[in-house]
């Protein structure tokens, strides 16, 4: 049982509130399999990196057990470069530079190895390449998770749907639940991205938690509040990663355990967040995550009682 | 033990994508009073109605257990009187008409019957008022409550201040907690207010939830989400009815309390938002509010487990 995780690895350049970081490491990929890694050990990793892309940082991947078979280095390219900068209150932000460099030539071929993985989490990308990496698997997954953009929904949403009937979870923002389903309230565009393929859909709302739908089902994973967020860059690939990675451990994807794996995946993004690049996903210890998942299980839960409302005289 | 409820008692008329109402109740003290009534039956009002208010909304509040020796009635002038219209989104509102008329004169004495209530909502009005009432009062209450808002913050942020130093729980909305801190991070903006006096504060974020913050503890009530909202008009006061009543119910502000408090007060914001006007509130069934309350349980509960990290290999 392995997972295979696709997306991109890049460098990002990021302004914040709180500071710069200059051609620092980032990717979907990078994310996910950091995430990921926490929680286990044989993950297939497929991307591709430019000639720019230190080798330190894959061989730091490849020690925490994520195969490197299926990276593709190409030595007359650059890697792919992001550039942004978020808005004073960090929900918003725009894209300052976007060189796809390598990123125009990536076309997966999954090594022999890889084709029997069983938990696969698609990276956010063109929706023809992830349709083209469920294409070389064998056999039935257990668990098939997208993760999209809106950028897809105006300029492949063909291509898109297309992908969405063959996977099980969908992660995507608010905004992009808007718009994929036309329905302002997020029940009624649950219910009708659902009925596009996932079984499980997954409303990411940044600061604000994240949403998971399922049958006639709703679950809310708060998001923690934090005195500081350094930089949200990477927090929804964390997310899945924490994600996929917990999912992959348990090997059990009933409504009841996806909802401690959003809490998982909560936990991931909540590090990233707090640091630039994956630097604060590189050394977490047991404490620290174990200390995260209480201060989440502190935060939501309540008592209720069967207290009788009081009947009108 | 009693409650005690101070606010307006008004009219709205109010458009949302929904539709419109035109002059239907409104007012913070009328919602407070709806939602506490579900749980606690002496409830002292305050307030101030003019010669346009129907006796027969005063009537049906009266058979509830809400005692009128607090209303004034004018019968040389109108209600306060308050239109607005809500964007597409819900989340923000225009103002289009505020006519003060009685509320111009409120002045709130307390009834003898009053001064020893021990529950105190103090819905949101002039901070001065707040002050008087609070002065009024005999002895120590249990709980004071206090809601305000941003044109206090602008107008009369001293004013504001002292009545903060005398209450214990404090609600207000995310961009409020912001503006009266001065801090973007909610984490630090409530730091920074608690030290103004309030030992319990809630942040209201509208349909993504509430926070509760107490010393350095944080919990989180969800917002439910919902396939429609009619108008959220009097969502923030029905959750302040609900949770001082659910308090004075229980006769417990510990913070476990507290909690379940939170939730209390959400249950009767969402039953609030499905109609116009107080209308949803008018009645509710034992039945319903609490498979209400289950759905928040459904929406926020989760299994965690001690599941150590991969180790390094």
């Amino acid at each position: 049982m392995s997972i295979l995780t696709v997306g991109t690895m890049a460098f990002d350049s990021i302004e914040t509130p709180y500071g710069k970081a200059e051609k620092v490491i980032g990717g979907a990929c990078t994310y996910i399999s950091w995430a990921a890694s926490y929680w286990y050990d044989r993950i297939h990793l497929v991307s591709i990196v430019g000639r720019d892309f230190p080798e330190d940082e894959i061989a730091s991947l490849a020690i925490r057990g994520v195969s490197m078979e299926g990276l593709v280095r190409r030595k007359d390219m650059d890697s792919f470069f992001w550039a942004g900068k978020y808005h004073a209150d960090m929900n918003g932000r725009d894209t300052l530079i976007t060189d796809l460099n390598v990123l125009a030539e990536f076309n997966p071929v999954l090594p022999e190895s890889y084709r029997d993985s069983r938990y696969i989490m698609l990276g956010n990308l063109t929706p023809s390449i992830q349709t083209a990496v469920l294409d070389q698997l064998r056999g039935r997954p257990e668990v098939v998770v997208l993760d999209t953009m809106n950028f897809w929904m105006d300029t492949a949403l063909d291509e898109l749907k297309k992908v969405l009937a063959r996977v099980d979870v969908l992660t995507i923002n608010d905004e992009e639940a808007r718009q994929l389903s036309g329905e302002r309230s997020l029940v009624k565009a649950a219910s009708v991205i659902r009925e596009m393929g996932p079984r499980y859909l997954i409303i990411k709302k940044g600061e604000h938690g994240a949403l998971l739908f399922h049958e006639d089902q709703i679950f809310f994973a708060p998001g923690l509040p934090m005195a500081e967020v350094i930089d949200p860059t990477g927090a929804g690939d964390s997310f899945a990663g924490g994600l996929i990675g917990y999912l992959a451990r348990t090997g059990d994807i009933s409504f009841r355990n996806m909802k401690t794996a959003l809490i998982y995946g909560s936990v991931m993004a909540s590090f990233c967040v707090e640091d630039f690049s994956i630097d604060r996903l590189r050394n977490l210890t047991e404490a620290e995550i174990h200390q995260r998942i209480h201060q989440f299980e502190n935060l939501s839960s309540f008592d209720v009682n069967e207290l009788p409302i009081r009947r009108q005289s």
